[in-house]
């Protein structure tokens, strides 16, 4: 994990793509021929955690849509989870502008070409290792992990240890 | 990825295997005991993309049939998909005389035995890097990629980037 | 597998985290989104063994909770299996002075935060490979295996083999 | 894969474990509890091959139970699927004993402990590169592949070469 030549002390939202992100580029069909999502679950304890300590706001806009997806990041505390989206960089613009956050307070994980345009409006565009060369063109920063292998853990740990919450003596929530 | 050394810009026709090709060669089992396709999703944006541009005809012959293999690669506007195919080749030639395809149009990827015939007769026979030696023999190129772990994206995206239709400014079909 | 720098023979319980530990860091979400926890089978063999010539006592202490769960390795032998759990460290320590086990004779195996204090409570803790940085540096030990890929059978085939019931020639257990 | 070292043209029987073998050692788990197992599909075509051909008799011994596992082998034509096996080693002298197959003609494949017996008592043991160190010491050749990634291939294949039927030019078979 190398560091991220940002300030991180000035992110306040950052937004998820799902397929090649949280979750692998490759995983099983299900009887009905929709792709059945993967999750990282050290991914998760960080999300749960950026959210629990009010550090950051968490968004989820996928074109993916598939049983049991909503109620995974719903879980974890995310509140705003477009699925099924059509145009992405539409509704990161609604979301960011209802929810008042401007584009260098904002870090968006893309990994493919429905993901540049969102990756090239934010100030903090990230990419897992495997993403299309095209996103990892645009990035600021590329994890080490690839795609559904705790990339999440990777950007929010160190947002979170900018901000002094990542405190590993008094936490006793859920692994 | 390796530039294909082929003319490329007079590609018409891929046709796909998907054991070893679009999905993992080891997969798993489901309850009555028939392997559990997977599906990389770059791969999918590249097959959407290419069939939505109308810049090449997309045909998947298989001899899997599982729940939902069908209705993935239908989503993804795939028009013919012949699955629990008994001879490849014969299924091959008549559907590239059926569409008026000439060899050297055409691409065929394949990773095992009887994809041989098939990669023997069209003008750009394909394998992914774990194929048997006998297909990395027969093929003119051999992805990067691991079966199901990028192969189709590997290959179209380098046609559709010789037929300039890997716009990636103007794109905003789902991820 | 190296060697592990402690007196295994004083060892008397190892207990284990699920997530990261017995199961990879990232799974497949079933239909409620609920992971769907894997296991190696290798790890299965060694905790049977550990179990059926009295060696160790084992226990499970995850905040996960998922069908199966309980069942996979109540089938193994294992008798002290907390699902859901809170505050591990509670747990731990009840679950420690219930059964009489010192700190030095328990071993603890964990892959993340919550994780900690129990790793820093007992006399052996251990993490896997892959686990967050912070768990390795808690760890006495740091397993060659990646977290569900082996961990349980690398440190308890060492336990077992100074313990002398690692006997290879007369078992016949089930693979 | 290397070459083994052993008069492959006397082979007439070949004995396969399932977990860690035609499976990797690694699984999701069904909602009993039960491992899920996994598949290698171009261990199939070989194992196909190698009873269409009348090459070989194939046989498995497993302690692993599962739905669909029997479903699995019997469609590529396994006749003798011992499942839910207790001692291995009875079961593979009953069976050899039964269709009069010698030791120096038969091989197993296993990848753990209670595979050990068998291993010993064959002319050709094999095991996968990740198996346990005991059965690597026990074997004669590991193959390069790991466990449930092309472990009965690259046995059966050097068999089939050896015998002449792995005709690559007039094969006509689903892959």
């Amino acid at each position: 994990m190398s560091k991220i030549a940002y300030d991180l002390s000035k992110m306040r939202a950052v937004v998820f793509d799902i397929d090649g992100v949280l979750s692998p580029a490759t995983v099983s069909l299900g009887e009905n021929g929709i792709p059945c999502r993967m999750a990282n679950l050290r991914d998760g304890y960080a999300m749960q955690r950026a959210i629990q300590t009010g550090t950051l706001d968490l968004c989820i806009i996928s074109s993916a849509d598939a049983p049991g997806l909503r109620e995974r990041f719903r879980n974890l505390g995310v509140k705003d989870i477009y699925l099924n989206a059509g145009d992405k960089f539409e509704i990161l613009k609604y979301w960011m502008e209802r929810r008042g956050y401007l584009p260098e307070e904002t870090a968006y994980v893309g990994d493919d070409i429905p993901d540049l345009s969102c990756m090239r409006y934010v100030g903090l565009p990230v990419a897992p290792s495997d993403a299309a060369p095209e996103c990892r063109d645009a990035a600021r920063y590329i994890t080490k992990a690839a795609g559904g292998y705790g990339v999440a853990r990777e950007l929010l740990e160190q947002i979170l240890k900018v901000r002094r919450v990542w405190n590993t003596e008094t936490n006793k929530e859920n692994a």
